[in-house]
């Protein structure tokens, strides 16, 4: 593709000869002759000195004398625009439903769906149209998955919430018989887990991004546009609002509240409901500014022992000043 | 069914028309007409008020004029039972093992078992009677599953074990020829993976309750009655008691032994053999009393410091003090 | 087999009857007669004792009267070759691709491999010679995989990374045209999942062993001759050095480099790039020596906290009398 072309997709000025031909996308430090990178980092503005791309989309203020420029507002969303335009998204090596997929009689799949090998879509199910299920996908009965949504490859939607009643010591299974609505624009990672509602609907929101093996426990609501990233635990009966990330690893206890435009660091383990929105950190979460204080004394306990220790010994020491003043 | 019929199999006294007819079942908030629900916490009573649910089961003490009540001792069980009796647990779609399934001519299935497609048993592997193994269900070679266990889908059973002898920096796999046996009444989350004994079996006990992407290491042995909720890590060699809850993302570490009765929270690391039955919590887990007054210090370590602080400073001027009479 | 045999194959000297047979193993506290066993820490040097064992593989200093020895550098590895010579590694049932698996006409797979039912090889991915696939593994579509690798049940190679951009709180997807190279000798274990890189390649290097339920993110090298545990989470952009150990759940954030030779405690957080080797534990990850005294520190906290009351009531009383003084 000529580099005017997709300069004009992407609405950037060329600086530099736009005649030139681009035929692949690589990273800034390894581009070379044919391929168009991008610069979204001033940290890597040396970069630009060397590289022998043929082409680097930047931000506005961006200058190089040896390298064709296209200078945009956004350069890494303008970056996507162009892998999108010169290789685009995976391209299916079959239509439809695999044969070696397994949809039950009693289901519904929408049109230009792609189901892969080894899929399961169980009785009275409904995936929507465009959507895409990687293999071994498992999709319980009653679910509902919605339109231009991609299931990566083990996934399992609506197997039983994990749900009993103890009497004298046996745990008696209580019968799941909600299940799991998926709606529009969903993608959820490869052998994520979301349990179906004892009663009702575990839902996941229009919009929302599940990386690989998330659990969403039961009766659980995650809102629209949240990034649920990798190994999340996220217990049931939660209510996630709009918006809300958590990080890898995050864990969130039992029906709490966690509102718009919560983000959460790594690891974090969530115990109580969270009602504004913002940063939090830490095991319990705490908001971000807050918790790095936590746990910067918490990295210099030996210290603080250490102090306390010697005040300790200064006390001691005048109060026996103290005491011979008595004496 | 008519809910006299339903409140003779629940041993309850209804305190209304007990000719009214139940067709269904939903959470106290939801529930409508036709529908009978239940109050297990004084703490939704309010919610009994102005229910359009047609019957509500609770407890001996509760009272209410505008709808029909049915009484019981434990309201949550009788609703696990007004369920299984008005809903019931899922109808397979098939008898058997499934075409799309594999298993091994050298395997042996009890009879009623469900094998769904995609799953695969191994060589000489052994499956009860009344189990059922949901779509893409692993069962390696010589491992044994009781009867009436339920296994959900994409669960592993029996790979090997992570055993390695490194020798000059390469890690040489140690052959892992024992196997896993899941004792009767067991049911394994989607996604979960129980490793193959190195020499002998990797054990669960029976009427244990494993959830969704639980990992049970090598050689364990976990206890009947048992309760492990997603995401749980349990180490190679480790072995556990009966009536022993392990709530998300809790870790154990290799060759500990955790007695009868434990309880641990959400998200602990368990660093040492537990002796003790009851509640414990943290990182490192912690008796549960001791381990809040230690995370409640925890989160308020600046305002520790900061105390320390202002005390060594009130202890400078003492000292000063002291210096101003010596001189 | 005789035990003459199995100890020249071992390097080791009998001392007792090297003519016995020997035809199964099993570990010291229950081995029987025909059993072959070993003794590697001196810690259960008792049982020896009372073993009805055919024979015990020991080191160089041990003694027993009642039991045939074989004396050998080093107990637990010649142990691993015993088990090889006697039991061996799996059998498959079948050889080449099972007709229940699934390979794209363009993928290509090496000779005297092997892959079991249900799973998935996408097109142009290419499989080594002498890998087992166990059932339901799934390989997108460009994925390289090396020689002698052993996949378990379940993984996921190669899967979408989880890349998005946000423009106006819409999450647009990046397209994922990178891929997965696994390298010869690895193995991973069931259910694990490896994104593939966006532009480039995520790695895994030669001779690393990757257990159940781990996390590679995109992007991210993972060196040679690593051990990766359970449940572990790597980030997406992450380089690890070689014979790098992270114990099980252990999460690594994004964009970190891990030296050479650094060992990580179970469930630790790593938040910075480590760049000496060595042990390290905690969240956030300390060098172990450090991070232990940390954690002695926070296991006592309320006796900090009481004993800087304490100190502060000590110091309020020796204001008092400085007070009287002045007065």
């Amino acid at each position: 593709m000529k580099l005017s072309e997709l300069a004009e997709k992407i609405g950037g000025e060329v600086l530099g000869d736009p005649s030139v031909e681009v035929t692949g996308v690589a990273p800034l430090e390894s581009a070379g002759p044919g391929q168009i990178t991008f610069l979204a980092n001033a940290k890597y503005i040396k970069m630009l000195e060397t590289t022998r791309a043929t082409a680097v989309i930047v931000g506005p203020d961006v200058r190089a004398d040896n390298v064709t420029l296209v200078k945009v507002k956004d350069p890494y969303f303008a970056f996507v625009q162009v892998v999108i335009a010169l290789v685009g998204y995976r391209k299916h090596p079959f239509a439809g439903v695999h044969p070696k997929a397994h949809v039950d009689p009693t289901a519904t799949v929408g049109e230009n769906t792609v189901i892969y090998p080894g899929c399961f879509v169980g009785p009275r199910a409904k995936v929507g149209r465009d959507t895409v299920l990687y293999p071994n996908v498992v999709i319980y009965d009653d679910c509902v998955i919605g339109d231009r949504c991609l299931i990566h490859g083990g996934a399992v939607i609506g197997s039983d919430g994990f749900g009993f009643r103890t009497v004298a010591g046996i745990h008696h299974k209580i019968p799941q018989i909600g299940n799991v609505v998926i709606e529009d624009d969903v993608e959820i990672g490869p052998n994520t887990t979301i349990s179906r509602a004892a009663l009702q609907s575990t839902v996941v929101g229009q919009g929302t991004k599940i990386d690989q093996q998330v659990v969403i426990g039961h009766n659980t609501r995650i809102g629209p546009h949240c990034l649920i990233v990798a190994q999340v635990g996220v217990s049931g009966s939660v209510t996630l609002g709009h918006h809300v990330t958590l990080a890898g690893q995050v864990g969130v206890a039992g029906h709490l509240k966690i509102t718009d435009g919560v983000t959460v660091g790594g690891g974090s383990g969530i115990m109580k409901s969270i009602d504004e929105p913002g940063p939090y950190v830490g095991t319990p979460a705490m908001p971000y500014a807050y918790g790095r204080r936590v746990y910067n004394v918490f990295m210099h306990l030996p210290d603080l022992q250490q102090r306390v220790r010697e005040i300790d010994a200064r006390v001691r020491e005048l109060e026996s000043g103290d005491q011979a003043e008595i004496v």
